[in-house]
């Protein structure tokens, strides 16, 4: 059961609206890697998780985004005020924001794509969604320090490294839930690879171009690693 | 500049056609998870990376995810041909393959939905889109594991296990190349997180019921952490 | 701010599990009509709403409506278990639940199709919003009245009919809160029609046959309204 | 069966085309509140009810729909005649109307995405459905009145006028057709809600802050309404 | 403008419905490839189009395809009838038509995707668009020739002959208004192709084994034709 | 099996970089008419195909298509380097570029929408999908024919007439496959089209006005053509 408080989890400051700079921050209101996404994504897992333990860290850590959901929906109305009718140009207006929304904040990402479930990763599997939910994290902390870079307002970019900082907080908590498992780091599910073939590197694009150079490093040499090297025209030179 | 050659990178061998089965194969031809999502997310962040060897690594990888891709269209295929037109009952007739596509596939998955890039992960970040490559290899080595729970075909159970063994190849690969990057589990991108807030979790689901009980774990208690209890109603009790 | 206790807003009591369904009970959850639906709507309205006092109710809603979700979700996760891994037949599997979702739930519609924001209508203007929202709550009141006709687990009846009794609620509430904002039953926006047109009915479709048969009714008879026959033949015959 | 007539249902006169508002226009033409889906939700809806005075109305207004898209779409043309080939400068150049489209109108929204039946609302119960449509046409209503804002052209300023205009004329036929159906205004389908739980307004939103304070209506006091106080905080001090 | 006749433009009688043909026919009322699509693309290409007379044919054939979206929702919904509110059993039951829809037809195709307008092709260049058409009917065409392959009831098999048959008859049509167009086979726009590479055919795929052999024929030997022979590979041996 | 070599199938080099035309170029790369959808298209269509020498065909196509998808995307990228962090103005950044992409190409068409499958035509009929082949290479060069129109960059300009010169290649093989299949001009499928009809041209669209008037063609007259006027209005007369 959820409660609301109307009070924002982080209190948001704005100076001068920015009307581009509040249609970029709907990335993070309704977009890919945006909050509604990671409230989603978490909660449901949360929903469908049977360690108890970690079901109830999906489910705070899924309400919190819920929160901050409300504080980037509150920072980019802000900004997007002048789109409130009769208040702004033609030029400036987004017609999706301004003309269908009336001005006012809807879950579109900063280019006025509705926000779909196709975003989420919900495997059931929870050595795969905790994998899941660090790369989202670190999705969300390079977007959130993108978009500081196009601010100067100071309210903004307190408000934006504060849910940046909080993208951190989670990808360590996934990361210590995720160790504590007790399964190895490349242990998923049940069945185990195939011996044979799970150390075969293959080396599928070659030669040296505009595109760069083939290269050796510690993910196909060293350790147990063969490196196998193109298998495509290998076959084709066997069946001649 | 790519070459093709005629021939599977794995040899698949079906013995009696399963239409059903087939069905659930096309998750991992036009799927979520499936072989062209993991082609396209390496091949398009290989073109945009700036780190030589890794843009290699990303390269190989994208290509051979694409003859993963032609190995499970094959085995899909082979399932599904008794959906040929003429060949089928009515009752075993999934609408979308035999009437729309006469029998073959098609990059849908599994439902008949089309294969969208909102499945994609590119961040132009490369620790960050490494992340997105683990998580995924990890659920396309799950999806793997259940669909080869549902088959009992020799044959089809061997080509599955290779396709599900290389996505373990690929998960170390990239957790190889994330470790040797020379950043912190925890550092992405530039700027740093606000020391105030990154060691606080917010204890935002509380209470016992149907729903679970409430939990302590390395995720939320020891080293740095600072455990905040039920942050909303605290907020509401210091207004009254 | 959020908060979320452990406890479902209506105890959920399952007989015995119907995959079958579990799957047609995901369109309350992930579906066009379904409690996510509801709950962002409001909530969205809700965030962008100037009037004090409607924004409360408007937040209120909203935030039950996540409570909703929650128990929608919950039964249906019920009805689904018996699709966790190895625990049912290929004929049983639905894939997308199966195979990609270990069995859980996730927020597609029962076809599978993923949840999208275009199932929203956000227009920034209240009286207009108060209004989709009104036809929001009688689509999901008969959606819940078809589901519960496919179910004879008292559990499950229950539960539903409690869901479905709370859609009437709000539809009731939002009656109140449009009629008392001071505006005619026909006045949305501020510019008035045009008094030329307004009171035209054109009779775009006549004859009779399979189709039906011409009618006419208090839309397009009595008090102001003029009844204009086929006016695009009306054209053709003035050219002629 | 249908006819089209070479006219247009209102003719357009356009003084300065203007690109800018030429993309605004598409909204109406294959946006969610636009001509298409008006012109679908109502044909589409008439086709499956039973009811034939009622289902009579809707092909009428469904038909004026299509002419009404047709206008659309001619006004939209005529603005953005200038991204016909080799007629503009990079700068006003939309890509999908300008490279994709050769200067022509498609069923894409303002932002260029693609018309979808999830806009539409059809529920197959006449009751639900005319409720959809009476909110359908008070979000076209705004709609025009917010594009009519951003023109100055007298021709266009005609021509939307006429269309908002005829929005309101559907919204009394919808009302009316209604009112007259013998129902009550909270009678939906044949289940009545459950007495205990229909007249209780949860209060799931509380306190004072940045996002408002608590209020109370005619939507939660008054008549038959019984307030209930913060339920999920009840349940969890109930349980300590 | 448009007006609508209410008897359907071929008669449609249905012996025994049959539930689960009903809804393969609605790829042909909400499908890629059905009515809806074809009415869309040939009546926005009509509104785009300059040439005064194609326009007219492109208007003819855009109407009469509403009016075959009439016959095959009309066909469809006889088929589904058993689908209406407790007339049917759970197993029969598809949710998206029978709960969400109340066993009426929507704008979605067998799997219940939304219909979408990228499944259009509308270009703005009459002898591209012209040659989208051709290929538009071809597909429309094959497709009801499978569809009556799964169908026994006499009535049916009339009607989607009738409607079969039409599409040859808009493919006649488009072909006639192409080739009257007074452009060469391979003329497309204003820009020639660049003779040093126009005649080539690059052979990209190569070798033999599961996926077929090398093969010539007359689109790559004979006339002006240059057999490339595999230029990845050559590029490769080139730089060594 | 594919493989990749490091170098571009055609050498790219750009003057001055331009963000805005790197946008347009991402309609190649990403979207409707794009190189992924014709690489998908054909190669799909290659793995579903009986006749082995036209399989063979449609594979040497489409891989060739992957190497275009490579050139146009890194031309895409060497424009839009600008937008990479920390270089460009919040005005030129395209917040899905620079913010979510880091300023790097992604599977998006020009305005942001993410490639779908529904832009793929495949119908396992070859006479039929060499007919969609035909069209969409028809697309492409129209689109690259406007693309160029919109850049003066003397190495941009070559790799895209480059690129638009392929189309036409493929459209010369696709049309020359299609024409020694040994089947007539309107020969799809099996199934013959009824006599009585086919050859019935409907005018469905008649009088004149804003859009246009009645005209006659080849596509109508002569030959085995029979105009039949206005069967609507026909219909409504015979029954009054």
């Amino acid at each position: 059961m959820y409660h609301h408080v109307k009070r924002l989890m982080y209190t948001v400051n704005v100076g001068e609206p920015d009307v581009r700079f509040g249609q970029m921050l709907l990335e993070q209101f309704g977009g890919a890697n945006g909050e509604l996404a990671a409230a989603m994504q978490y909660s449901v897992q949360g929903l469908n998780c049977d360690d108890p333990k970690r079901k109830d860290m999906l489910m705070d850590i899924g309400t919190e985004e819920l929160s901050h959901l409300e504080v980037i929906g509150s920072l980019a109305r802000m900004h997007l005020k002048p789109l409130k009718q009769g208040q702004c140009s033609k030029a400036e207006a987004d017609p999706l924001i301004a003309v269908v929304g009336g001005g006012g904040v809807s879950l579109f990402n900063s280019q006025g794509n509705p926000w779909t479930a196709d975003y989420l990763k919900v495997s059931g599997q929870l050595e795969v969604d905790l994998r899941s939910n660090i790369a989202a994290e670190a999705r969300a902390k390079i977007t959130y320090e993108r978009l500081i870079d196009f601010t100067d307002d100071p309210g903004t970019k307190e408000a934006l490294t504060f849910l940046m900082t909080r993208e951190i907080t989670h990808m360590k908590a996934f990361q210590a839930a995720l160790e504590t498992m007790g399964k190895g780091p490349f242990e998923i599910g049940e069945l185990p690879p195939d011996e044979e073939y799970v150390n075969k590197y293959y080396n599928d694009s070659t030669g040296e171009g505009e595109l760069g150079e083939d290269a050796t490093g510690p993910w196909n040499q060293g350790g147990d690693w063969e490196l196998v090297d193109s298998p495509a025209f290998a076959t084709l030179a066997s069946k001649q």
